[in-house]
């Protein structure tokens, strides 16, 4: 491409695994960087990460780091965006967050490219990048939204540890081998590292992620809840979830009913995923194909498969999808929506 | 007690997952026994299994093996039941069956003694054992039904790999042993023994247990769908399921949405299953209580959490359900119902 405009980019939240995954897909893509900023915490600055065959040396994130910045990217966690995130946009950049800080701002437009990219343009400054286990729901929700219409989504998760961050992953592998080597298992972080409990995550299933709220639900259910109806523009929609942790390293899997307005015809749903953007159908049952986790790590597109009629309501459907849920569900979706930042600049 | 009538009890499948706990229950519940015989295939026969202190050698179980036997506990799979239960049965044994093989027979109860011990003499020799997703979910569903009456139920499971047999342990020990390690992990053996493909369990969650049937459906949710209707004595329950296998030795966890026929509080629901015959109510999100597999394994109860309403539906209830798949799922329903057997000889 001639002439193309090139970016001041700052990233924020640079060795977290987020982070990770945001430089190096910005380096794979080609993203047109002018410049690239590393930000971290004081803790991290002066730590060397590679970027495109040069050594970049971390800085700490202040109010002062984002002059000049024209894109910033937030992986660092709420309080940081919170803090940080006014100074950004007071220098002029826009600010992409991968937090939850802005997500239900009135003025931050909730961006998953394949359902309301038409949305980009409405920020002041913000555009929130949506939770995990949020993104690659709507992204295979939406061709049938349009297509038949639906109310009701009834969602039950089995979410990675690695939304959980690096030491999440290290607890889980640690747990693993002291529970196959006899030992005693002593869980140290998660369900929630700020929280007093701990539990087991090797050989178990967790049904919390996030704190509770005063409902009875935990915070990343409300999320799913809350932002599924900002992305779909759709606050009439009826939506549960269950959101459960299981040991499993990278990638969100999904058992997901819906309630379509019309009958539909499970090839026809078939053939609409398959044509949609950023899906993959993989719905072979004679062949024992479906998606999987670990076959999902690394890549950026949304598995979808055992897609199948409610045999007792013909509007019934379930599906299973499943995700990276630091690439679609976090790092590839906000660098998705830098792309359409340039492409539009 | 004095004068109790001793039974002569075989077992037929005494060196699988299930028989083992059967022998174990048979003696810690101190089962009113004359004789135990206890049966295998000719590969295992002459092995010897210690029951109350006194080494017991297995025998080969043929049509010749159920002679002045008073109850048949089988769990050798769906073959092993179809050709020897009639011979058991024949020979004036009750059979007490833990394979899907005669689950659908109208003439076989299909017994789960929480929700319908009624039905325990509507038998011609044969009671069946149902699927262990089943009888957690049915048992912790039957006090709803009773009081608020339901039609749809939409469950999602997160199953232990016990179910499959002790080489689904084993497997499930190696191939996360090998991850760790950073070496090739090789499949063996999940999903499905007798299918051709394999996939990793380890860090995994594979959406298929048994086989698929022609509607895209697997036979363990066509089960769950079944049984359920058949125990709750309902044809008209509305079910849908999607059943998955995760990294978890012991205790199937099931994410269970029912929609009442009448509006509930959620405190009442709580003290309902409180007061359920072998359900334990452990649903306190401030303390971070709900239920866990692990917390689950070894134990004969029913455990239920996570009870709350659907935001967007006043009859929708979420529910997390877990039980030890090989005790209230297998061996103890099946033992539980020898008692029932016992006490009304």
């Amino acid at each position: 491409m001639t002439n193309q405009k090139l970016f001041n980019v700052a990233v924020v939240g640079s060795t977290g695994a987020v982070g990770g995954q945001i430089i190096k897909l910005l380096e794979e893509r080609e993203f047109p960087i002018k410049e690239l900023k590393l930000l971290s915490s004081a803790r991290s600055a002066g730590k060397k990460i590679e970027f495109k065959n040069k050594e970049i040396t971390l800085e700490e994130a202040t109010s002062n780091s984002f002059k000049n910045i024209d894109i910033a990217l937030f992986s660092a966690g709420g309080s940081v965006s919170k803090e940080l995130v006014p100074h950004a946009v007071e220098s002029g950049a826009i600010c992409i967050d991968n937090t939850s800080a802005f997500r239900m701002d009135p003025d931050t437009p909730l961006i998953v490219p394949e359902v309301n990219i038409d949305q980009l343009n409405d920020h002041k400054g913000v555009i929130a990048n949506p939770n995990c286990s949020t993104i690659q729901m709507v992204a295979a929700l939406k061709p049938l939204y349009d297509r038949y219409g639906f109310s009701r989504i009834i969602t039950s998760t089995y979410q990675a540890v690695s939304g959980s961050g690096k030491s999440a992953i290290d607890e889980t592998i640690k747990q693993s081998k002291e529970f196959i080597e006899g030992k005693e298992v002593n869980p140290d972080i998660l369900p929630v590292g700020s929280l007093p409990v701990k539990h087991q995550i090797a050989f178990n299933a967790i049904p919390q992620i996030d704190t509770f709220v005063d409902n009875g639900y935990t915070f990343e259910e409300m999320k799913m809840i809350n932002e599924t109806k900002k992305i779909m523009g759709d606050e009439s929609l009826e939506i549960t979830v269950t959101c459960v942790r299981i040991p499993v390293i990278f990638g969100h899997s999904e058992s997901v009913y819906v309630e379509l307005n019309k009958d539909f015809d499970v090839e026809e749903v078939r053939s609409l995923l398959s044509q949609a953007p950023g899906i993959i159908v993989e719905d072979q049952p004679e062949e024992q194909i479906y998606p999987l986790a670990t076959n999902s790590a690394g890549k950026l597109d949304v598995f979808v498969g055992r897609i199948r009629k409610d045999l007792a309501n013909p509007r019934g459907l379930n599906m299973w999808i499943v995700s990276d849920n630091l690439l679609k569900g976090a790092a590839w979706n906000a660098v998705q929506i830098a792309e359409y930042i340039a492409k539009e600049s």
